[in-house]
């Protein structure tokens, strides 16, 4: 009885879901209008039988949803309240930390030394030689393969670190306390581009220039701190978001904020004026100087809203190099992780995709407190170093607010006429949307000792949040209770 | 024979120029689409003959129009091959020009002193004040009407100033050359926000400011331009407008580049440590430290490309409080005037358009090299102090390049895709399309005394331009040969 109907009149299909049914449709002289569509989950029926219990229940404050929906607002809360000042330099990390010893830590969720990418094996073989616990890389390698080296992640000593991410006791850090709630983080210092350690580069430049920051730097700024009394970090963010940074990939005018404040604090001090003038110089010549900063503003951020019971909220993106984790508000410690996968971006002559190293760097701290990624659409220029067009990069901040909870409305995109940056990811959103987290990074080279080759775009494993999701169900018992 | 075709059918017009037509086809009831077209010239035969004779015949490069459009190619490449360079601080202006004597040099086209707007009589008797020619504002106030004190324009001296642009001998000044082309140009420097002299306001604290400039600024900037070999300004702009600066009325990120090269370079310096330290201080507290050195800038370049025989390229925009006032590169030391337009914009809190004082400062010539209004879409952050939205903000950009030559590939708009800032306002373009150039600007008090009130967006009016179109025609006989 239908054959006449398809017989009669030219063939008109709405196709959701396969684009190949509809081909076969324009292929037979159809006309087919193809629906992008996936089921949730991508067909895992029990992913989506998870997702669907965590989601709002409006009619039922009890439920799920409305637990999460509710720690979801608090998270949020403790975020956009968060005030992150640098209050202090500490000279050497084990003052921070005193049990140290022989411990380094590293960007990423934890990883054998064996297992780790090459940048990061070349960092700890740097980090070795400028503790002068190694006199040769050969010598390093092997206390390295021994096991004689105790290795840590960044994260769990409340700190973070750029690309490998490598911190030892010998290292200065930046001390940040969030006024608001009390919490305080820590970071490394930036070395600077070209051939560093972040990079996988341990040459006697890089270990030198280590110790000219231990030695010069450190002290330095440690003194302009004491003159100020502090340095808002997130003042310093929102007028960069204003400035064309996204304060992730892209910190110039971050930079020249902070060397204001420096320059200005450093004409109070009695410091060395050789160390003031060498100081002066080596910020004022790396215009991302301030992304260690920014991350561990970020830092300071995110750990305020972590350990809220039911929240969905992520806490923090790392990538030591092979997996890319991610931890979540509501559900402890634990990473969720998956393989890093490889920026898409520009390369510097010479270099090519092939070289590029997978996802490395604590740094996509700073796209869950609403930099980098989420805030691409504040920095057009940015496209310039890491490819794609400004209304990609546009786009990009749009993608964002569609897997977040909330604006942040201490942070104006002008761009988007001043709607505020997308904050709190929500990884019920991320497996809804099937929307990956944009993140805005560096490239590494894949061997150690090469250094950076480009920078570019990259997007957090959609098998991090599928995973969160089970885990934030089992947790609340979301679907255990309905089957049973 | 017409009556039964509008009987039968609904009537359906398209209206050109007049509106009221279209309204009354709608208002019996018929359908009009109308076309915003007025006639070139608004009207008048004479400069409509004389725009048409001034437009390019590509079939007769010795027509005016070819002629023009060649000379206009020649300013542009020295507009954007120009190198303004910050070499010297005068510490006084005499130094500079040694016969100036009693002489106050002041923003826009010359005015007498009666005639002068409120803000510029404020600023005239402040300066009496600073030189002690006079000890109170009344006695300054009488040598001024008693002509005892010799008024000049800064543009003939090679100089501009913002808003009312009062350069007296005891004055600092920047000293800018133009690496490529050799001239020099000169301002005064910024004496910050708030009661200030440049917006009129002449009291104690106004005049002991301006002694600290003189007496600790001015050398302290000496002293680091002399270690720092020159600083590149146009460099410094370009950056800027990829950070959010249009580099006219927003210079945030400008000003925190130039205090990084002379926090650098003092550091390098045996200059005073409590000069150093104010110096810092009030350049860091102070975000349009910069206007002034965009403005000489900007002059450096511009003068440059005027006195190009047959340009019609607008050289400098130049505004007294009264007036505006333009000059042409073809068109010698001649000024075209008209009254100035009203500002609209944002008032501070208790100030309203009634105490608006008309367009005044010399600060417009930034917009003739490719900033202010011209590269607006560098700034969307500028409408949160000028008012309006964002894209308003871009279309300023569109339409400036709809009245320009080129583009400067020196200066991109990220916005825009990075397109190139509209570069050299053409007085035929001008009067062709209608569309009057865009400056954002400050807005002072109408009283002298009282300073800045507001900032916002004002058009240069059209008679300037009309009337530089005659010259223009005159001048290069393309009116008279034809009607022989």
């Amino acid at each position: 009885m239908t054959a006449p109907l398809l017989a009669d009149e030219p063939l008109g299909v709405i196709n959701v879901g396969v684009e190949a049914f509809a081909q076969s449709v324009r292929d037979t002289g159809g006309m087919a209008v193809h629906v992008d569509w996936r089921p949730v989950g991508d067909g895992d029926p029990s992913l989506a039988w998870a997702l669907a219990e965590l989601v709002s229940d409006a009619e039922d404050s009890d439920a799920a949803g409305a637990r999460i929906d509710r720690a979801n607002a608090a998270a949020v809360s403790r975020i956009t309240s968060a005030q992150p000042i640098l209050v202090d330099v500490a000279l050497h990390a084990r003052e921070v930390w005193p049990d140290l010893g022989r411990t380094l830590l590293h960007a990423g969720a934890p990883v054998a030394f064996d297992a780790m990418c090459g940048p990061m094996q070349g960092a700890m073989i740097g980090a070795l030689l400028y503790e002068r616990w190694a006199a040769t890389p050969d010598a390093a390698l092997q206390m390295l393969r021994a096991g004689a080296i105790r290795i840590a992640q960044c994260h769990d000593s409340g700190a973070v670190g750029p690309m490998a991410g490598i911190i030892s006791p010998s290292m200065p850090l930046f001390v940040v306390k969030n006024a608001t709630h009390g919490n305080v983080a820590y970071s490394n210092m930036s070395e600077g581009i070209g051939r560093v350690l972040r990079f996988g580069a341990n040459g006697p430049d890089v270990i030198e220039r280590l110790r000219w920051i231990e030695t010069t730097l450190a002290p330095t700024l440690k003194a302009a701190l004491a003159a100020t009394g502090g340095i808002d970090l997130k003042a310093i963010q929102a007028q960069a978001l204003l400035m064309g940074d996204e304060v992730h990939s892209r910190n110039a005018s971050a930079t020249l904020q902070f060397l204001a404040a420096v320059a200005v604090a450093l004409a109070d001090c009695d410091v060395d004026r050789q160390a003031t003038r060498e100081s002066l110089r080596f910020i004022a010549g790396n215009s991302q100087f301030f992304l260690n900063l920014s991350m561990v503003s970020s830092k300071a951020i995110m750990d305020a809203a972590h350990g809220i019971e039911a929240s969905s909220v992520v806490t923090a993106i790392a990538r030591n190099g092979v997996t890319t984790a991610i931890r979540v508000s509501g559900l402890g410690q634990q990473w969720f992780e998956a393989p890093s996968d490889m920026p898409v971006g520009l390369f510097f002559p010479g270099f090519r995709q092939e070289d590029a190293n997978p996802d490395l760097g604590d740094s996509a701290i700073c796209e869950t407190a609403g930099f980098g990624g989420s805030s691409l659409a504040a920095s057009p220029a940015l496209v310039q170093l890491v490819g794609g067009t400004v209304s990609e990069a546009i786009a990009y901040s749009r993608q964002m607010h569609d897997i977040t909870v909330a604006r942040n409305p201490g942070l104006s995109l002008p761009a988007l006429d001043f709607a505020g940056a997308p904050c709190g990811i929500d990884i019920r959103k991320v497996v809804d949307t099937g929307i990956r987290p944009v993140l805005t990074t560096g490239i590494a080279h894949r061997q150690a000792g090469v250094g950076q080759i480009g920078a570019g775009i990259v997007r957090a494993p959609m098998t991090c949040f599928t995973q969160a999701v089970m885990a934030l169900a089992a947790a609340l018992g979301a679907v255990e209770s309905e089957r049973c």
